[in-house]
């Protein structure tokens, strides 16, 4: 905990998240340092102070300690044993291991959470395809099959249906897996919460999210969800704050089932479902995680406009850079463009869109706009194939 | 004029507004340079690129622009000349001299506003003592004296009263001065009006202006006039942006007296009295200039709440950093703190704080109670003598 004119933040990543912190650190005279492999990560090019090196490795992370100040994160393929020794050293780190532990080893994760009384997937840790079969014989197929650790985006996560796509699945993903009863959800949703190394708990509004190919490319916030789903969602998101005494920000990603809500995946740092917090809410997530690790009092999580969509910039097909497609984006009203200075591929997420509105439609319509100029894609092919909300 | 893959600005002076507009490029993924002869300046601190040198030299200037980019400005202190050399040897400026004279140069703005038929106070331009008399005769004390070149936040402005006091503001000023009649007004207002190298125009609702000892220390927006004083004053702006052909924003404060406007001075960059419009606006300030002197699409300058007021952040008289304060200040729900990275000295101008509500009263408490810590100042004292606008 420090205080302001000494305060400083070590950041283990320097991708888009890193790079987003990093344009809230300049306002609060926050000095923040970046690790990453990457000499050009997202956060450099924005500024922050590079250390170069792997995140895999302690004396990576050590080199990043020695910059000073909090240790926190922008991805979660860090060691889990590493954020101990460094803990064990004195370093403060933030989300602290225990809590990190529920987002960086989703095996760990999810006996975690069962035993502490959450909702969660039927789920078993396994290794081959035939603990996958074993376990579809019980949970009937289909059953998600998931790598332990490294995941994200939808990578290293499978549905799979069959005793063939099982093989598949563990080749791919093994030895470490996690294996899972398919939810068959209403909707999703995700709700961003903050505890501060004070104490303090700040919740942000449930948001709406749909996948495509396991990317998130669509926010709506705030969810279009009865008062009493928004309700026992932030007192989820809330609980598990308090219960594992979360420091920083934690995205809560949710299933809705009929009335019941279940943890899907938790990542405890700023969040693809929280970006509209930065022209939408009166804290960004990216301030309030800042906020929360530094131990200062955290800011207000209410909504300055009726609605706001987010929609996620895709890499085009031909490889194209969406900075080349950004004047025609920027004739759209009221898009707020964000690009996160990546190198363009088919497929990677490039930047995003947020649109404010007095209604979800107006801003979804404004915000699929930009976001397929710059994606270089049709509009309304985003999500005609997502299970959506009615807004 | 550049597409979004090359966009470069180059920003002469490396200022708070510099700092501001970089911190407006990263989403956008824009390149900035700035010229500053401090190599910590501001900009700097937050990861614009810098070249070190003077502004006053034309060698420093080009050392600038051939970094590459528009070049525009972050302070009115360099010579026109130098302006209009880099013109003929075909760099890009933006606003080009023709405009940035009537902020450079108070004598001549003068001069050609009044020649275009623009409301200005009665003005002459003079060197001595008894220039100033010799005026006052005709127009009556007080009268208003002002260096014609590099005056800012008040200084090289003086109210003089008589004779002795002519003297001594002749001996400070001079030789260059701008002699005014004193405008007795009932409130002071500005517009934020911006005109991209397309043409296009948009222009931002007026806002009040409350200064003490010539700086700007609150700002309140919307401005609490009568509809036709907000259409007028705006009408104004968009008039001065098309006849002197601006490229980038410019700030019109304006004298209002009973009915009639009166054109107090020109900033032709961003200004104090709009950076309400990061938080309070669709499209910051910062932004919006961006988009003018790249030749991009303007962004909407619709107010996102009901009412935003900033509070300057003034330098103790203890000379203490308010970064030393920034945790307390950060406990007051929905104050925006924005901070300069500038050594605290007594009186200097170090960030400002903004705060949205759904009245101008809301905002005004909360902008001034946060300001009010960070300068370690008492919050009622800091408008107790200036004129106000109803609010």
């Amino acid at each position: 905990m420090r205080l302001g004119s000494d305060a400083r933040v070590a950041m283990v990543g320097g991708g888009q998240l890193a790079r987003m912190t990093y344009e809230a650190t300049i306002p609060l005279g926050i000095r923040m340092t970046v690790l990453d492999a990457d000499p050009l990560a997202p956060a450099v090019r924005a500024g922050a102070q590079a250390v170069q090196g792997d995140p895999a490795y302690l004396a990576s992370l050590v080199d990043l300690a020695r910059m000073g100040g909090v240790v926190t994160f922008d991805h979660e393929r860090v060691p889990i044993e590493h954020l101990r020794a460094l803990e064990e050293a004195g370093v403060s780190v933030a989300p602290g291991s225990h809590v990190a532990e529920l987002a960086f080893d989703k095996a760990a994760s999810r006996r975690r959470l069962r035993a502490a009384g959450f909702p969660v997937p039927e789920a078993v840790a396994g290794a081959t395809a035939s603990d996958v079969v074993a376990f579809a014989q019980g949970a009937g197929w289909p059953v998600v099959v998931k790598a332990a650790k490294g995941g994200y985006d939808g990578r290293a996560v499978e549905v799979v249906a069959n005793e063939d796509e099982a093989s598949d699945a563990a080749a791919r993903l093994g030895p470490n897996l996690v294996i899972e009863s398919f939810v068959n959800f209403d909707a999703e949703l995700a709700v961003m919460v903050a505890r501060s190394s004070t104490g303090e708990i700040a919740c942000y509004d449930p948001v709406s999210t749909i996948q495509r190919d396991g990317i998130c490319i669509e926010v709506l916030a705030p969810a279009a969800v009865p008062a009493r789903i928004r309700s026992q969602a932030m007192d989820l998101a809330r609980s598990l704050a308090t219960t594992f005494e979360l420091i920083g920000v934690m995205a809560v990603e949710l299933f809705l089932v009929g009335d019941d809500l279940i943890i899907n995946e938790l990542a405890t740092r700023p969040h693809n479902s929280a970006h509209h917090t930065i022209e939408a809410a009166e804290t960004s997530q990216f301030e309030q995680h800042l906020r929360a690790v530094l131990g200062w009092p955290l800011g207000s999580t209410e909504l300055r406009v009726r609605a706001a969509v987010t929609c996620n910039i895709i890499g085009a097909q031909d490889g194209s850079d969406p900075l080349g497609r950004l004047r025609q984006a920027l004739a759209i009203r009221g898009a707020h463009v964000h690009l996160y200075a990546k190198t363009a591929r088919p497929g990677r997420k490039l930047g995003h869109v947020t649109a404010c509105g007095s209604t979800l439609g107006e801003a979804r319509t404004i915000a699929r706009q930009a976001a397929a100029i710059l994606s270089a894609s049709e509009p309304t092919a985003s999500c005609a194939d997502s299970r959506e909300v009615p807004t």
